[in-house]
């Protein structure tokens, strides 16, 4: 049986960020003829109703530490205000968005971190993903728009890496669909030199990316979305896109991970 | 065709804002027969957090008005927080939660209230609801949880009355379900003797309703309360029941109006 190609996509803080760049995105995201999935991140919202109440944001090696007050701020920011303003949106662009989190369903299960050998509070890693059920949503026509919160087995909920859970999807429903996973940022894609956006790298493999890595052309920060990429290769992904937010429309652009 | 019964049941900030009232409801809702959707106000969560954010509430006539900051609030709290802690602890007890809002599946549409003669602000009245696709969630399997909170037409969110939520929701779905509709509170129904709770009324027909009005028997707050139960009787909604939030699983309880 052919499988019927869907997009997972996920944004980021860049876009949620700027009203004009979010309007654009959804936009183009309401002119795409694949059905999708979209997995949005938190931006500094959340940072901003911390420090209105009072509460001062924990870091550790660059990482948000979420204690339980931080808990409760990214689920209202990302589950309810995000969430419902990005379908409220697509609902206008006559998209059938549908808001989630990991635990509606319980499409996404996730565990709370180990607190060893950093502690990162109130932190989720997924376990698992129900495609099943994800994909009996999708067949009803619903495009399902999902807030990067999770809770695990006991229904404590976990802040939940965006990039990660977009990962898990697009995995956990490839059994259904040939699944196209793009990862949008400010970026074109993934760059031979980090000061010339026009040198893209249209592909990559896991022999290239090897190379890359030994040359020292990939630094730091691409390495673990680029080991991502792959693993989700692995794992049934049909290809992975690292691209720019607004060549969500052009089939060509960007980095493929394949 | 014999339709099933479906319960529509709605709780209100007494549950939402103590934990063990709370956490013994969702054990009882877990354990109905029944498929049912849950619609759930907002509690002083709300109040408290604008309070720490030095957001004075603002009221009219005992109603609050929702300004563009309380607004953000109410999403975040209703729709965030307390939707998805709902949802995770459903899960928790086997009940496949999936928590809604108004702009999901746009399956409740709502208008900004006319600012005249009282301008209330960011605030809904519900304008139609979409059965035919809350039914196919349900019969999906899914449970629906709504957070008071729609959006209109253009994509603005709005805080929106929970019983008025749960009234036409239950009236939208019974061309496609028997419905029983309870809205949950903190007395054992509708009361002969206010200060006697063991006066419960146990049939009211509208008949009966205008004889309890003239009589002085349901007060002001009731009146309403029983108005909108009989429009819902009139709109197809098979019974609505008026009953304190622990007695969900005894078939007998509380006011059936009808």
């Amino acid at each position: 049986m052919i499988k019927k190609t869907l997009k997972v996509i996920k944004i980021g803080g860049n876009i949620i960020d700027n009203p004009e760049k979010l309007e654009q995105f959804l936009h183009n995201l309401s002119q795409l003829k694949e059905a999708f999935v979209l997995i949005h991140g938190g931006g500094k919202i959340a940072t901003e109703m911390s420090k209105s109440m009072g509460i001062e944001a924990q870091m550790i090696n660059g990482r948000r530490v979420t204690d339980e007050a931080t808990l409760k701020i990214v689920t209202m920011v990302y589950a309810g205000w995000i969430n419902k303003n990005i379908v409220a949106n697509l609902q206008t662009k006559s998209v059938n968005a549908l808001g989630l989190s990991g635990p509606d369903g319980q499409i996404v299960l996730s565990k709370k971190r180990n607190p060893e050998p950093i502690n990162y509070g109130w932190v989720g890693d997924i376990t698992q993903v129900n495609g099943s059920k994800l994909k009996s949503l999708i067949e009803l026509g619903f495009y399902p728009i999902f807030a990067p919160i999770t809770a695990d087995k006991d229904g404590n909920l976990l802040n939940t890496n965006a990039d990660t859970m977009a990962q898990a999807i697009a995995i956990g429903l490839s059994s259904f669909f040939e699944v196209e996973l793009s990862y949008c940022f400010e970026k074109p894609g993934v760059l031979m030199n980090s000061t010339d956006d026009h040198s893209v790298i249209s592909k990559i493999d896991s022999t290239y990316f090897e190379e890359l890595k030994s040359n020292g052309i990939v630094n730091e920060g691409m390495i673990p979305k680029l080991e991502n990429a792959l693993k989700a290769i692995a794992e049934g992904v049909k290809v992975v896109k690292i691209m720019h937010a607004d060549s969500i429309l052009e089939s060509n652009s960007g980095t493929s991970i394949y």
